[in-house]
C-alpha cells in the first residue's frame, strides 16, 4: 500500500492495526483450532469505536466483536483486523458478511488467509463495493512472525508449531554434578515460563524428565496458584507415567504419548497449533534430529557448573557445518538472565 | 557534586569526561604496568583546547599530553581527567606539578588514585588554589568499571585481573562430536574477538587446546594480517610447547607457564594487569575453581549440537547451590552471536 493522499488516515490505521495485533496475543491458547486474531473498527471519523479479539472455539471471531462494540459508528467506518476476514459459513457465519451488514466503507487485513476453506474474503468485501487493502509489507511480516506464526505454520505445513524451551547455564548445563536444577534461572524467568503456558496449547517432556522431577507442568501465577488458562499437559515416551504422577492432575487436561518418535506425537496430539516442548536433553535432541524444532526459547543463567547434564544429548549433529541453525528474534534482560527467542534459520 | 550555578559548563565538564574516559580505550593494552587514562583541556570559555591518552611506559601521562596539546589556552582553564593526577616523580615526573604550570584553575578527575605511591595530587592541586573536584558518582563508577577496571583491580589485589572468553552454541559445546570448532561464531564475533586481544596484556590457553588447535593467538585484523598491538601469548600447563608451535610465532612474544595451577600462572606473568583466559574447557575449569575468573566474556552463537564438548570441565561445583554466579553488564549482537560480558557477582 502506497501512501495516500491523506497520511493522518494512514497513521491512525497503522495505530489500529498494530494495536488489533497486541489485542490478538490475548487470544493465544484459546482458539484452537481457529486462529488468534485483532481487529480494531474505526469510526469515519478515525475514532476506534471497537477492539476485539477471537473468542473461544463456538464464540465470535474478533471482527464480529469489534463491529458489536463498534454499533452503528462502524458504519461508514474502517475494519482493521490482523488476518483476512472469513468467508465461510462455519459456526459463527462468514466475516465478510458481517462486515457487510455493518456498513463498513474500509476494510484493511494484514495476513491473507492460506486457508482455502475460508479465504475469498477480501475479494467479497471488494466485489460489494469495499476499500479492501493489505496492510504494508512490514505490518504484514509483524502479524506473521507474531500471533499468527504457529496457526499460519500449522495451516501450511499441517504439524503444529513447535517451541523448545530450555533454562540453562552458561556452560549449557539443565543440571548440576549432584542432579540439582532447582532454580538454574530466577523468578522473573520462571513468571515468563508460566505466562507463555499459557499461550500455547500443548507442553510436552520426556518419560525421563517426568520421572526424575515430577512436574506439574501447569501454568501458575506467581503465589503458585494454577492459572485460568492452562495447557494441555503431554509425557512422550514408552515408560509408563505412575497414577499419582504429579503431570496427570485432576483436571482430565493428560495425555500420554506412548512413542518414540516426535512426529508421531506430533500426530497424535491432532489439531493443535502450538507445542511447547520443555525438556530434557534427549527429547530436545530427538525433536532437533527429527528437524521439527521451529522455534527455540532460551532463559540463559549467568552462572557456570562445569559439571552436569548437557541442555542437549544426541541431536543427530557429527560435525560442525551440521549444526542446527536458528536465528535470534528477541534478546531480553529478565532479571538476572538472559532471554532469547530464536526461529529457525532458513538461509 | 552538586549542581553549581552553572550548569551549562557542568554539562560540558561531563561530556568532556565521557570524551576521556572514551579516549583512555586507546591505550587499553600500551600502558601497563600504567594505569590506561584519557584526559581533555577546556579553556576558560568551555572549549576543548587539548585531548589525550596515556602513552606508552618511559612516554607521556593522559594529563601531559592533553595540556602539550592545549599549550597556551590551558591558563585558567579545566582539566578533567579519568583518574586522579599522579604526584610522584616517576619517569615523567608528577602530573599535579605539570596542571600547576599550566594554570589551569580547575581539575576535575573521576577515580581516586588508590595507590599511596602516585596518590595525593587533588590535595597538592587544592592546596596551590586550584578549584578540584571529584566526578558524580555515575561518572566515577563508568570509569571504575569501565577502561580502570582492570588496572584498578590490580591495585587493589595485587593480582592481574583475568577475562575468560569463550563461544559456544546454545547448549554449550565449544566443539562437535568429531572436535570441528571452526567457526562456531560468525565473522563479528572473531573481530570483536581480535579488537579484545589488542587491549588486555596477555592471552592464555591450557597445553589441551594448544595441541589440539595449534593456535597463534595473535590479534589480527579481518584479512588475517597482525596487528600493531599484540598481547603476549602464553601456554599454561605441564606439557612441552613444541619448537614449531604456531603460538610461539617470531616476534618473542610468548611464554611457557609450567604449571597447572592458575595463581601460580598469574604470579609467573608478574606485574601484567589484564589476563585473558581462552580456554579450552579444563583451563576455564581450573581458573573457575580457583576463584580467579573476575569477568566472563561469552559469543554465543545460536547454533545446537547436541554432542561435543562442553565450555567448561571440572569447575569444583557440585551442587547448583555452589555455582559460579556473574552479573550481564553488555548485552549486544555481533552477526547472528549474542555477546555477553559479565562480572563477578558480589552479591
Amino acid at each position: 500500500m502506497s501512501d495516500g493522499p491523506d497520511d493522518g488516515r494512514r497513521r491512525r490505521e497503522r495505530e489500529s492495526l498494530a494495536d488489533a495485533l497486541a489485542l490478538s496475543r490475548s487470544s493465544l491458547g484459546v482458539t484452537t483450532p481457529n486462529p488468534p486474531v485483532g481487529a480494531v473498527v474505526l469510526d469515519p471519523a478515525g475514532a476506534v469505536a471497537g477492539r476485539g479479539a477471537t473468542e473461544a472455539p463456538g464464540g465470535r471471531h474478533a471482527e464480529v466483536v469489534a463491529l458489536d462494540a463498534a454499533g452503528d459508528r462502524a458504519r461508514g467506518g474502517t475494519l482493521l483486523v490482523t488476518l483476512e476476514p472469513c468467508d465461510h459459513q462455519g459456526r459463527t457465519g462468514p466475516c465478510s458478511a458481517r462486515a457487510l451488514a455493518a456498513g463498513v466503507a474500509r476494510v484493511v487485513y494484514a495476513v491473507r488467509d492460506p486457508n482455502p476453506l475460508a479465504a475469498g474474503g477480501a475479494e467479497t468485501l471488494r466485489r460489494a463495493g469495499v476499500d479492501v487493502a493489505q496492510a504494508d509489507d512490514d505490518e504484514v511480516a509483524a502479524a506473521e512472525q507474531g500471533p499468527l506464526r504457529a496457526w499460519l505454520h500449522r495451516q501450511r505445513s499441517g504439524r503444529p508449531y513447535v517451541t523448545w524451551k530450555y533454562a540453562a547455564t552458561l556452560d549449557g548445563r539443565v543440571a548440576a554434578a549432584d542432579g540439582s536444577s532447582r532454580w538454574i534461572t530466577g523468578p522473573e524467568s520462571r513468571h515468563h515460563v508460566h505466562g507463555r503456558r499459557q499461550e500455547i496449547d500443548v507442553v510436552v517432556v520426556g518419560s525421563g524428565t517426568r520421572a526424575a522431577d515430577d512436574p506439574s507442568l501447569t501454568a501458575r501465577s506467581d503465589d503458585g496458584a494454577p492459572t485460568d488458562r492452562q495447557p494441555l499437559r503431554a509425557v512422550m515416551g514408552l515408560t509408563p507415567v505412575p497414577p499419582d504422577a504429579a503431570v496427570r492432575g485432576s483436571d482430565g487436561r493428560f495425555r500420554h504419548l506412548a512413542t518414540r518418535d516426535p512426529a508421531e506425537a506430533l500426530a497424535m496430539l491432532g489439531d493443535v497449533q502450538h507445542v511447547l516442548v520443555e525438556g530434557g536433553p534427549r527429547l530436545a535432541g530427538a525433536f532437533l534430529a527429527a528437524g521439527l524444532v521451529d522455534e527455540v526459547e532460551a532463559y540463559l543463567a549467568p552462572i557456570v557448573l562445569g559439571d552436569g547434564r548437557s541442555a542437549v544429548q544426541g541431536a543427530g549433529v557429527g560435525t560442525l557445518t551440521d549444526a542446527h541453525g536458528f536465528e535470534v528474534r528477541e534478546n531480553a534482560t529478565l532479571g538476572r538472565d538472559v532471554y532469547l527467542r530464536m526461529t529457525r534459520r532458513t538461509a
